[in-house]
């Protein structure tokens, strides 16, 4: 996905995080002079009187009143835990558990993540506030609605430069939603989704550590306070997204406006959202789902002599790893993820488990995968043949892997992904009375059944 | 200070935050089709699987970990008021007040207002954690340092582009200030830069709302969060602000790495320092400087004819305003800031009320102000003679004005700026309390007395 950005990237920059670092966790204390110690109580009298002066100000007290509407906590639940907090604390959570083993849903042409930010926010609002599972669905959608679009018109640039789209569109997008919720007229939303403008959240260089999920959580709680102050009277730019030094303009160089405003109320961005079946990237979904089908069709591992797969070159070139030593390689190994297709029918976040990616029969069976690079199929597709111990071979073709737009996952398959993540924190039982909960939401008065459901009993 | 970005700005772009806002407040529920509706479900229900089956991963363990540190509320005071939040909470309103006069602190190298965001991040951590006096001292120089080298390496394109480089910057410095503080060690310290590294805060377009001022509150909460983080073991990439898809990448085309690494520990930001005298635009200063000590030489305005200013043309250009209507205009015109100067003496936020505007005397005297242009003259200049009704002429030149670096205000000027602005809200002899304890606040053994005193009793 990665082009190159108009301006040249500096691969060379010294390593100033490091050294920064070193310098604030070693330098002496008081290692300065006379002089800059007192320009430090200098600094410090000037910032309290600046501050004492203006406490009583309009300003600090809609924001005072958007804190404190925080308190007093607990107010809302972390989905698969027994723990409450605040609702913003919620939302900043639940946004990066439900982005932590990089299976969540994708928006395609933009490659954002929007549930994270938007659902994590409004969940823990509509908790809180009491609000109909009608109101929160509304929200969802118009949510994601509002940062798919602000997406849309930035993509590829944006994310080109170095931007996590989803966190940079996802607090714009989760003010919008809660906006929705609490109900505020054109001028407050107006305002929430300027306050938000001002908080684009997410670098790709943090892709591979903990910062990456915080992203959707950081957007979620910003986008909930962005809500909370607007509610207040908190004042923000009318022009704050579209402005020449507005939020876009300042993160794009590439704006097209028209994805915004065009068939707004009648194409929702929702309608090509995508979820994830398999917990790996998205090359290798075709190859997995083509050994599912053979397992399905009755092929067992211990059956299996060879498995004959054609790919697209880029496959290889991006997950060819064919002796991957731990789950993390093995998100990057096609015959890895054959093995686990035949062999489980599945390739959820268990299945790239360490100790199942070292398992004897596992290695065994990865290594009776040949694959060849046939550019004729396309890289969305996969052709694969199982050549059995008797001779006889069984043959599939995937054009579109399950979980593409033109094969999307099944209800039922929606909810064999939800069983294999939650039964094992919240028990067989209680996750089936989720999942019904969950298809009902739309109709329930409020949220308690389903947050009650969805923590641990 | 504006000069011309690289790309090229779009003034014709249509208003789509109003557009958007319009849309979420007004779209009927369910004004979509059964599909979309049906997919909205679709998308929650994935997106609850997800942040369950993750709920227990390190990640989310980490970022409860730093959440669960806000509780039990209230932890931290507010200047100048009685209530008291969470830590993050009075890191974010503290800093919003602080800027909300726009009367603090400006590093002229970078415009940047270091004390917002590192001062209120660490006076909410330090009296939570009974942290001294001097550990305060010793991170608000190191936080800082980190804001304004980050700041030197990148300005100007940065602020050109549009960032509002207080807050984008600040995040930065209040989360090395709290790493500090909280004494973590060079890797969790550079996990704190990183994890604040995704979060730079506000745009250009906010100036004139409070979202401006809520740029270094914004940034004040995201660096005590993201240090709260990684003590509790949450990770970022150790190269979070120089890599290519990094922080200042992304959001700079000039990178000076140089500015960041040169001098670290010899160079103190701080010691750039200033604090502005004036509640209005830098331009005027050096005029209402001049009539202030025209003032202190004996001159009343009932004395005088005409008050004959020389002035560079930029200073009529931005602040030429002749008949201000009201006290945000007059800080756009020199004309009343000669008056105030000449009858007050000063010209804090109170002489830019819009009754003191409109005062008769005041309109009368600004009136006898006759400025001409001579560009021979600095633009931190001004030279200004009072002709009186008896003949007598009072010529006084200003080269620098008090407030520059060359002119700095002396610490009793800064404690006559503190009583103007603070008196009101304390009483005077609080104040008096409050300013002897900020002095003393390198030696205190924590914040108490300070924080006590700084609140209304």
């Amino acid at each position: 996905m990665a082009r190159n950005t108009q301006v040249a990237a500096d691969h060379h920059a010294p390593p100033v995080t490091d050294i920064l670092a070193r310098f604030v966790a070693g330098h002496p204390s008081r290692g300065w002079s006379d002089a800059i110690d007192h320009e430090a109580h200098r600094t410090f009298i000037n910032w309290v009187g600046c501050a004492v002066g203006a406490a009583h100000h309009d300003t600090a007290r809609a924001a005072l009143a958007a804190v404190q509407a925080l308190q007093p906590a607990p107010q809302a639940a972390l989905l698969g835990r027994r723990e409450r907090v605040d609702m913003a604390s919620a939302a900043l959570v639940n946004g990066i558990s439900s982005h932590t083993f990089d299976f969540d849903d994708t928006h395609l042409k933009t490659i954002i993540h929007p549930a994270g930010p938007v659902a994590s926010a409004l969940l823990a609002l509509a908790e809180h506030t009491g609000a109909s599972g009608r109101a929160l669905i509304d929200a969802l959608v118009l949510g994601i609605d509002v940062s798919c679009r602000v997406g849309n018109a930035m993509y590829p640039d944006h994310y080109d430069r170095g931007w996590h789209i989803t966190g940079s569109t996802g607090s714009v997008g989760a003010a919008a939603a809660c906006a929705r919720l609490l109900g505020l007229d054109a001028h407050r939303t107006a305002m929430a989704l300027g306050i938000a403008a001002s908080q684009p959240v997410g670098m790709r260089e943090q892709f591979g550590t903990m910062t990456k999920p915080f992203h959707p959580g950081g957007a979620a709680r910003a986008g909930l306070m962005a809500a909370l102050m607007a509610q207040h009277g908190f004042t923000a730019s009318p022009r704050a997204l579209e402005a020449p030094r507005g939020m876009m303009q300042t993160i794009s160089t590439k704006n097209d406006w028209s994805e915004i405003t065009s068939e707004l109320g009648q194409r929702f961005e929702i309608g090509f959202n995508t979820y994830k079946p398999f917990a790996c990237g998205i090359v290798i979904h075709p190859s997995i789902d083509a050994c599912a089908q053979l397992r399905a069709r009755g092929v067992r591992p211990e059956q299996v002599e060879r498995i004959e797969l054609k790919v697209h070159s880029l496959v290889l070139e991006l997950t060819g790893k064919k002796e991957p030593a731990d789950g993390l390689q093995a998100k990057f190994s096609v015959y890895h993820g054959c093995a686990a297709g035949l062999t489980f029918g599945r390739a959820a976040e268990e299945e790239f488990d360490d100790a199942v990616v070292n398992r004897p029969d596992m290695v065994a069976l990865r290594r009776k995968v040949v694959a060849t690079v046939d550019d004729a199929i396309d890289e969305a597709s996969v052709d694969v043949t199982a050549v059995l111990a008797d001779g006889q071979r069984v043959h599939v073709f995937v054009e579109h892997a399950i979980g593409s737009l033109a094969n999307p996952m099944t209800d039922a398959q929606l909810e064999a992904k939800f069983r294999g993540m939650s039964d094992g924190v919240l028990g067989a039982a209680r996750c089936s009375e989720l999942i019904q909960s969950c298809w009902g939401v739309g109709a329930a008065p409020d949220l308690r059944t389903l947050v009650r459901l969805a923590t641990p009993a």
